[in-house]
């Protein structure tokens, strides 16, 4: 896999958090390591296929991270993740799948989306169980860290 | 969504439990309430697309349930979720979509499937974003409950 492929779905992080919730996400290094885990509290997982090609975009948020978002983009505070969180971390992987199957689509790379999926619990950990290499970004915001993971055969 | 629809997938998810952890899945009554949510220590979520349509299932499994089905596929005992458990649901829910998928296909609904994802992590909940209905089903098995998940748009 390579960086044409991962980096529209960076881009549509970045993307995304920057005009719906006025939130900086700063992208660390890409790993490939097949050991690491994301790791947070709240998950959005998001499924990818056509004929020829198939994949997983998922991105994990802490806690705190996902609070001040929601808050951005709702203007309104909140205090734990409950179903209002659960739908913003929906929207946002609807939105960031979105936005890379279009940068992907205009180099050639055409697929349909699935349905998102939102995981809560503290402290969970998702990996994706596929032959190729899954790319794991973290990202940094002013109210903590969120984890981007991509996969694609 | 009718049980055409659902049906394959339950079946699928017997025959798999029986098959390959000869293990009985005893299912309950299908529920579709909006609010409920499958909740478990260990669940394998795996999209479908295509063109037409799109969706999405969950295989939640109790962490006794798990490893009592992972020892049974294996041959060997386990103690904890751990990374070969991990890679047991991964496998469960990609023969569960595979058999659904062709159950599906012999009654004219095609579509491609995504890559699984397993997350781990005590108690923790999956909701699925769709405009749509989602079925949720529990089985019973000898070792305890898992939940089955399906939503299609």
């Amino acid at each position: 896999m390579n960086a044409e492929i991962v980096n529209p779905f960076l881009v549509s992080l970045v993307n995304v958090l920057s005009t719906m919730a006025k939130t900086e996400a700063k992208p660390g290094k890409p790993t490939l390591k097949q050991g690491e885990k994301a790791q947070g509290d709240v998950t959005g997982v998001i499924g990818l296929s056509s004929a020829k090609t198939k994949g997983s975009l998922a991105i994990t948020f802490k806690e705190s991270a996902i609070l001040q978002i929601a808050s951005q983009m709702l203007g309104e505070e909140f205090g734990k993740i409950d179903d209002s969180i659960s739908d913003v971390v929906g929207e946002i992987t609807n939105m960031v799948m979105g936005g890379a199957k279009k940068l992907l689509s205009e180099k050639g790379y055409k697929f349909d989306m699935a349905i998102p999926s939102v995981i809560v619990g503290k402290d969970h950990t998702i990996t994706h169980k596929t032959k190729g290499p899954v790319v794991l970004v973290s990202f940094e915001t002013v109210a903590g860290n969120l984890f981007v993971e991509v996969c694609f055969e």
